[in-house]
């Protein structure tokens, strides 16, 4: 749980978890997400939400790694003791949702103004184009760490920004473009991120053009 | 690369790779699949043609691992100094396919007349059934690997079987069964696997039905 002040200072609690008490547990909601929480975190709790309500079946992938050494004690489960970190070659999250494919990935920003489009890494970028050109529903959710800002940013607007990068254009997105195109998505009690919503908008886009 | 005798002992050889030549380099085809590949090798290589010829994005997704300790070399990559396998909660395949969310899993089985339905883990029929309430189309490969036979077996004749088990039926479900309701796969040399047209006769008769 960090907490920011207005300042850009940012104070940690400590892990033993003397912090003051949840807003939830006070029954007076604050709905700028729970702030001790990665949007990772937030992520996964609103997709175990959709998947127990049967909304929609979608998962973080594991992270890849490179096992190099397993040992394998007798009676006992194998244990891994060497392995590398690799760089996923595709988004974080995918399944589907009322079929639709749905596709996506996470990243946070602590810029105020600007999404650096650096968080992106280009091969996550051509898997998002080959599963749009499949008929994929494919964004990113980008957050504004130090004003709890989250937003829906289509793929395809994506792909425009990451195109423009190497012909002289910005490294960054503005966030007021961000602003202007994406779609705002509120903080809720259950789930923490109701970005199906913000599917739901585009779906209805989709089907009005 | 495992060779299997008729008496049922298998005879592995070295990892130097002293192993005859691949009947690929020889130019002469014959089509019983890769026997120095295990299926997921299979899959991941018919996942690969598929991808680069733009019919579809699947992925295998990466084995979770629970991360206990990591060391942080200077200048160097983290290392992974203590890890486990865990169960996957979900399949091993997903991805999309002409606008339709698929999601599989791979099975090899060395009976000769049945597969028994401990291949499958509870959590996994479940997540196959939510995906299917989705709209998905879901389904396993099953390989018979003494006779390399494949089938391609809907997720939802599945669903039948596994449930009779609780019930007093059958812990196995009969080869001449998956015969009957599968759709054989037949080898070929590029996609090793080509499993995606035999989920066309399923898109096709979801067709007509």
């Amino acid at each position: 749980m960090a907490i920011h002040y207005p300042n850009g200072s940012t104070y940690n609690w400590p892990k033993d978890n003397h912090r003051p008490k949840s807003h939830y547990n006070n029954n007076k909601l604050t709905l700028y997400g729970d702030r001790g929480m990665t949007l990772e975190q937030e992520i996964n709790k609103s997709n175990l939400y959709y998947l127990n309500q049967d909304i929609a079946v979608i998962h973080k992938k594991p992270t890849p790694i490179q096992i190099v050494k397993v040992d394998y004690p007798k009676r006992s489960a194998a244990v891994i003791k060497e392995a590398y970190f690799q760089k996923a070659s595709t988004t974080d999250y995918n399944g589907i949702y009322m079929g639709n494919y749905i596709d996506f990935d996470a990243k946070e920003t602590r810029n105020l103004t600007s999404f650096p489009l650096a968080n992106f890494h280009k091969h996550q970028v051509e898997h998002m184009r080959k599963c749009v050109h499949q008929g994929g529903i494919c964004f990113a959710l980008i957050k504004f760490v130090k004003t709890d800002e989250l937003f829906l940013f289509k793929a395809t607007d994506l792909f425009s920004y990451w195109d423009s990068q190497y012909v002289g254009g910005k490294k960054s997105i503005k966030k007021t473009i961000i602003e202007k195109l994406g779609i705002k998505i509120n903080y809720s009690l259950n789930p923490t991120i109701p970005y199906l919503s913000a599917v739901d908008q585009l779906l209805n886009s989709k089907g009005e053009s």
